[in-house]
């Protein structure tokens, strides 16, 4: 039982065409990692509740990239990209596209800290490549996803 | 022979921690995206000139990574990354770090447009995590780097 706080903090970065998305877990960084490149594990979790996630590729590791499918009755969503660096415990570096809107391309950097009673803050930056592309995704009402998506972990976390 | 410019144009881009570079090439798209991908072309041209370049790994795809070292007798330059998209003839997207200066990174997007006259028009725009990271590699010298490297590129495209 942890008295942590399990809010996902979702805003945009001054003066970058960021978002920094902030997030705890109940579990300590290297399982929050694992459960970030093991496929078996990241198909449980990663996207809305309601989708179903394929995927084509999977090499995280440094240099190493990915493509997968998430669908759901009104259609499929594609997305790819490259891992510019998978570090563990605590590090991963990775390019995405949802593929279909153009070419527009985000740079995502996600890094854990251990906190106190075995917990972990996840902190994951996306850089986008202008501001019209950072706002567009804040308004597009990514936070759901997300959010769902986190709450999944939470229960695959609390599951082992 | 032609008419057009083979001018180095490096230039900050207003409003985003970004840097853009133009350059024209006397040779189609496809020839100088070639010399771009094909590993013994890109040991011919890349960086400046009096440094030997050892590549350890290169997987010029998309998804794919690559991993390099320029060296010379003051020392060893170590750059790693990985391709997020290598779409030929005209586009290639890929990540930039720097080893051993900290852990920033490029997100790098090159595309190739067709100029009269059998030339190419080369945009690189290099996209970097910070404003600060971008005026330091501006300050750096770094155009005698990018001025050099595409010098021994027309060499070698002239030299088919």
């Amino acid at each position: 039982m942890s008295t942590g706080t399990r809010e996902t903090i979702i805003e945009a970065v001054d003066g970058l065409p960021a978002v920094r998305i902030t997030r705890e877990f109940d579990a300590p960084p290297e399982r929050v990692f694992d459960a970030h490149v093991d496929v078996d594990k990241v198909v449980r979790w990663l996207g809305p509740r309601g989708l179903t996630m394929t995927v084509q590729r999977w090499d995280a590791e440094t240099g190493g990239g990915y493509r997968y499918v998430h669908a759901d009755d009104r259609g499929e969503y594609r997305f790819f990209g490259s891992f510019h660096e998978v570090r563990s415990p605590d590090r991963i570096v990775q390019t995405f596209t949802f593929e279909g809107f153009g070419d527009s391309v985000c740079l995502e950097t996600m890094t854990l800290t251990e906190l106190p009673g075995g917990r972990a803050r996840l902190v994951a930056t996306s850089l986008f490549d202008s501001f019209e592309g950072r706002d567009a995704m804040l308004a597009s009402g990514m936070e759901t996803g997300v959010e769902e998506g986190y709450e999944k972990l939470d229960e695959l976390l609390a599951s082992r």
